[in-house]
C-alpha cells in the first residue's frame, strides 16, 4: 500500500452515553472518544477509525459515520452490547459523577488495522489500556504525528506501560488532574515540564473553560476557550479538541513547527467550543470550515495585544 | 490646584499580614491593597496613597514607601494598633483560609483627601466600605480613570452601595466567584457581560493561575497569567495586577483604547507575577521596568498565532 500523510487513524471508544447536564438529558446519544475525534477531524483530512461497536449499536450512527466521509473499516461490529457511559454534570459543568459503566463489548476489545491504515500519517491513540496503544504504535509505519490521550485509571494502574507509549509520542494532551498525577508536581507548569522528559516534544494541558496550556520545544503557548455562553455538554470536548488540532495539522501535511501546532491548537479548541454547545456530537453534524475558522479568528482576536505600542505613544 | 493627569490616586489598606504557604511563613509582613498597589503603579507614574496605619505601624514600612516615591500624605497614622491579617493557603495556594482579621484602627477609617489628590488622573478604589468608595469618588474633580475592586463582604452587605459606586466606574476588577455573586450567572462570561450592564465600560475577572479575562467594549480579552514556578505566597496579586494596569494606563496618558488598555493588562500580569514570587511586597522593591516589559513580552510570545497561516502553505 502507498502511504498516505493526509490521512488520520484514531483508535479509541465508540459508545451510547446517557448524559445529564443542567442543560437537559439525553439518552444513549452517540459518543466515545474515537466518534467526536473522528467527526471532528475528517473535517480537514480523511480519517479511518478503529473502534468495536456490539449489536445493538444503531445503524442510524454507522450511516452518520459514513455519510460524514468516516472511514469505518476499522470498527468492528460483533456480538454484545455496545460501551455504554451514563454521567451527571455538575451546575457549573466543571466537575461530572460517573453514575454508570458498562464495558460491554469493549472489554474484550483488541484492535486489528485493516490493510492501508498502518500507512496513515497522523495516528489518534485515544484513551484506551496503554498496552493496546502501544500494540497500535508499533504496527504503525512511520507515521509523521502521533498524539496520545489517557485518563487517571491509566496513569494510576498501568502506570509502566504508559511510559514506554509516552516514550514515543509526540504530541501527549492531558489535563490538569493528569498532569498532577502522572509527575507528582502540584505546579502544573513543573508538571508539564516534567512530562515532555518523559518523551513528547509537545505536552497540552487542557483546562476547559480556562483554554489550554501547551509546553513546546520553544517554550509555552497559551490560548484561550472560546467563549461558550450557552453550555449544554462538556462530553466529548477533549476528544473533539484532539480532532480539530489532529485533523489541521495532517492537512497541512504534518507540519509540526511552532507556528503551525500553535493554529492547530486554535482549530481544536474552536471545533470544541462548537461541540460543547449541544448535547452528543450534535454541535458537529453541520458544521462546516468556515464557521470554525471565524471561531479561529475570534480566539486570535481576544489573545492579540502589542507589547511595541508602550515605545511608540 | 493644577490637574494632574499622570497621577494616580489610591484609597486602600495597609496592614501586617501574618501568612503561612507551602513555601513559608511571614509574621506581621507588610500588606493592605494600597500598598501593593501603590508599590507597583509607583513603577509608572506618581502615586498618592489614602490609607490608615497604627502607632505600631513600624517606620521603616513608611520609609519603604518613601523611598519607592510613593507619597503617603494621605497615610493617616492613628493612635491604636495597624489593620492585621492572617491566612493560611492551601497545597496548591488556590484557596486561602483566614486565621484571623484584626480591623483596628482600619475599622474607623475615613478617607481624607490632601490638597491637590482630588486633580488625580487615575483613582483606584481598593477593596474598602462602597459608601467610603462613594464618598471619595463624589469629592474626586473629574479622574480621567476611577477603577473599582470589591469583595464578596460588601457584595452581599452593602450591595446598594456598591451598585451606586459601580455606575461611576470605568474599570472594574472582579474575581469569578464575586462577579457570580454579584449577578447571579453561574457562567462567568455571561456574570462579566451583566457587570458591564452596571456601569463599568471594562469588566476584569481575574482567574489567578489562569490569567484574566477582560469585556470591552470590543469584545473579550482574555489573557494567560506569566508562567510562575516558583510561586511562594499569592497576597497582593490582585492589588498589584491593577497598580501595574492603572500604573501603565496613566503613564500612557490615561488612554483607555482598546490597544492600550490590553497592553496595560499585560502589564498587570508582569507585575503581579514578581508579586506572587516572594512574601509580603519583596516582588516589588527591586523591581525595575524593564524586567516588567521582558514578561510583557514573554505574553505576548505565549498567546501569539497567525490565523491567516494556513491560507499560506
Amino acid at each position: 500500500m502507498s502511504r498516505s500523510p493526509h490521512s488520520v487513524l484514531v483508535v479509541g471508544s465508540v459508545a451510547l452515553d446517557t448524559v445529564t447536564t443542567p442543560a437537559g438529558t439525553v439518552d444513549d446519544g452517540l459518543g466515545g472518544s474515537a466518534s467526536f475525534f473522528g467527526l471532528a477531524a475528517v473535517k480537514y483530512a480523511p480519517v479511518r477509525m478503529v473502534a468495536v461497536a456490539g449489536a445493538d449499536f444503531p445503524e442510524e450512527h454507522l450511516s452518520l459515520f459514513r455519510r460524514h466521509g468516516l472511514d469505518i473499516g476499522g470498527l468492528q461490529l460483533v456480538e454484545g452490547r455496545t460501551f455504554r457511559w451514563a454521567g451527571v454534570y455538575s451546575q457549573d459543568m466543571n466537575e461530572r459523577e460517573t453514575l454508570r459503566t458498562e464495558l460491554n463489548v469493549f472489554e474484550g476489545f483488541h484492535p486489528e488495522l485493516p490493510d492501508g491504515y498502518a500507512q496513515s500519517g497522523c495516528l489518534f491513540l485515544a484513551n484506551i489500556d496503554p498496552t493496546l496503544q502501544l500494540e497500535v504504535l508499533e504496527s504503525m509505519q512511520a507515521p509523521k504525528i502521533v498524539a496520545l490521550d489517557t485518563m487517571n485509571y491509566w496513569i494510576s494502574s498501568k502506570r509502566d506501560e504508559l511510559l514506554k507509549v509516552l516514550e514515543r509520542v509526540d504530541l501527549f494532551l492531558i489535563n490538569d488532574s493528569e498532569a498532577r498525577l502522572l509527575t507528582g508536581q502540584e505546579n502544573v507548569l513543573r508538571a508539564a515540564e516534567g512530562i515532555r522528559m518523559m518523551g513528547p516534544s509537545t505536552v497540552v494541558v487542557k483546562r476547559g473553560e480556562y483554554g489550554a496550556l501547551a509546553r513546546t520545544e520553544n517554550g509555552w503557548f497559551s490560548l484561550p476557550a472560546y467563549p461558550v455562553e450557552g453550555l449544554k455538554d462538556p462530553t466529548g470536548a477533549g476528544d473533539s479538541f484532539a480532532g480539530g488540532l489532529l485533523g489541521y495539522l495532517a492537512h497541512t501535511g504534518g507540519r509540526v513547527d511552532e507556528a503551525n501546532l500553535r493554529l492547530g491548537l486554535a482549530h481544536g479548541a474552536a471545533v470544541a467550543s462548537f461541540v460543547v454547545e449541544e448535547f452528543s456530537v450534535g454541535g458537529l453534524l453541520d458544521l462546516s470550515r468556515a464557521a470554525i475558522q471565524e471561531r479561529v479568528r475570534t480566539l486570535w482576536e481576544m489573545s492579540r495585544f502589542d507589547p511595541t505600542l508602550e515605545g511608540t505613544r
